[in-house]
């Protein structure tokens, strides 16, 4: 069996530091024997940097020939006043349009060492097990037409398309009714179906496929509702399903929900579960460069490319049990000790979860 | 000086029982002197019931003509499967698009005596106040083209327009720089500028706006990162501007975080500060005709046009301690009581509220 081609996109910011860590990973995986080589590639802001392009050609190729890519995070103030076209967010939308990656699954997860560090009751998030399926690759993220005019009385106006086709509701919808399978079997479908032409087709597709799927609950919620629920009673929600725009922002509302941003990781999966694994969390600025940063969530997210990419769920489990050891243990980075405990660096944590694996 | 003119349109479920107390406000204030009208209208299910349209010509006629209009709440399992151009919304947002209330004032305020009501810890939400400005007539809400169409290859496709103009972000962006003047001086407008054309322009007109409030601080934040830190740190917010569909979801989710969304009010204003006043929650089909719904964010509906529509924010400060005192002695409606407190009906709730007057 050929090995598994992994490209590593470290980013902008902490993304080489967190990235360091889950190589380490890598390595003591490969010298169990997995057959794993890797690659390193830029994207985003360090792209800019080192080729011009926020996704550059180089990248592209690299990221094609790819089994499964890393992505640490990308962005930062450095950026900022880049002209639109070449900002680091660019190069990552540039990338999930250019590999297809439609599914971006997000898990909402509670760690129960971690309860106190939510701005919610702990009986409010204890046990807290969602998974969010935001579709990454159309809506108004990508609709067309998008862009500026002036009117006939010289004002200037912004526009932009919202967008979905039913093949593309379809294979999303699909994803979750496969995903909830395997979980608690209920799916909740988020749209603004009372006021949206784009939701109210995403509500009649749902409705179909949940037909091949009699074992699996469909529900459907309001997307302003989603946002409230998400508050009052998270626990009520297993599967969540929806489009590009809301699921941006219910998934960062959910993940903020459990205290732990710097714990979660995501995957970005395409038609063959070819995906990208990075972190919830952002690149950081204020802490670059310290070795204060949490690599734990770049670690889990090298746990989802086994599960989902590789079909090893047996790997991603022992990575994700390493994780809860470590936390078990009272090994803490600084975004998620209390006051009074000891706090490990970027390199100390990430050693700690090697030994734990 | 002539009468003040009240459009009240109690609509569904428990908008009627709701309405009934806030009348029983008018009625004292017109006994104490006040020079107060009022007449009664159909909106939403009702109107549909009544007279075939959930936004009748009669309603308009008298909308158009009233100084301030009073709404209960619209919508419900009974009108779930009406044409989408008759529901209940379709009033709703008709009325807001025919009388041009483009200003939406929400503010998420949190009462310390229901702190333990809220799923957030009470340090995070005690003495929150925050004031969401969201745009009400334009926005993905409104724009064109929206529809279905089928594509060559035979697939359905749904779209719709976000859309703003220069001069409607430029309102609302002053009733937010005015307002803010009036509170702590800080206003975050909320956007997806990385991503939206439509966004692109609103930040850009509020940099402009801005420069006429020197004394006001202008901050910035993407939509999915608001939808984080209102959850992680609400007090951080002073006054939130955003556009229709961002400000629905942002401000459901502003309005759970107190856990006290019985209690909150709303306005909607348009450019000559002539409102509609309606509580935040829904028309509650599950306790309608019962007794038991909370008709305080109605009466609190009531002080907010006092303040805004007819200039007396006297009458609505008796109004909001009125309420204060009543929770103060621990009168509680069912939504809002913890175990073991007694629990007032929607009658007892509203005299109590009426004799604190
Ligand atoms: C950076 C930005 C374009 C991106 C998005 O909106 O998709 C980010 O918020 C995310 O969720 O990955
Ligand atoms: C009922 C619906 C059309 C409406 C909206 O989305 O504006 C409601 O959610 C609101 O916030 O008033």
């Amino acid at each position: 069996m050929s090995n598994k081609k992994i490209l590593i996109l470290p980013g902008d910011y902490i993304g080489p530091e967190i990235m360091a860590e889950a190589v380490k990973v890598l390595e003591l995986l490969r010298s169990e024997g997995e057959a794993l080589e890797w690659s390193f590639g830029h994207l985003g802001g360090a792209a800019y940097d080192a080729e011009g392009h926020p996704y550059p050609a180089s990248t592209q190729k690299a990221a094609r020939e790819a089994d499964a890519i890393l992505l640490g995070a990308v962005g930062g103030p450095k950026y900022d006043e880049l002209p639109r076209d070449v900002r680091p967010e660019r190069g990552l939308l540039g990338i999930r349009k250019d590999l297809g990656l439609f599914a971006n699954l997000r898990p909402a997860l509670a760690f129960d060492e971690l309860a106190d560090a939510s701005s919610l009751k702990r009986e409010v998030i204890e046990g807290l097990d969602i998974l969010i399926l935001r579709e990454l690759t159309g809506d108004i993220y990508f609709g067309q037409p998008r862009g500026r005019r002036t009117t006939a009385d010289g004002h200037a106006e912004g526009f932009d398309t919202m967008h979905y086709s039913a093949p593309e509701i379809e294979r999303i919808g699909r994803v979750a009714f496969e995903a909830a399978r395997k979980r608690n079997k209920r799916v909740c479908s988020v749209d603004k179906e009372n006021v949206l032409e784009t939701s109210r087709l995403w509500r009649e597709v749902m409705i179909g496929v949940a037909k091949d799927y009699p074992d699996v609950e469909l529900s459907h919620m309001y997307v302003d509702n989603a946002a409230m629920q998400l508050v009052r009673r998270p626990k009520q929600f297993d599967v969540i399903v929806t489009g590009n725009i809301f699921g941006d922002i219910l998934s960062d509302e959910a993940s903020m929900l459990c205290g732990s941003i710097g714990l979660l990781p995501s995957a970005s999966l395409d038609v063959n579960n070819k995906g990208m694994y990075e972190p919830i969390h952002g690149s950081a600025p204020d802490i670059a460069g310290q070795g204060k940063a949490n690599p734990i969530a770049t670690i889990l997210s090298v746990g989802m490319m086994f599960k989902y990419s590789f079909d090893r769920g047996d790997i991603a489990t022992r990575i994700d049990d390493a994780v809860k050891q470590v936390l078990k243990d009272g090994k803490r980075t600084g975004d998620i000790a209390a006051p009074g405990e000891t706090v490990l660096g970027t390199q100390a944590m990430g050693d700690a979860i090697v030994e734990a694996l």
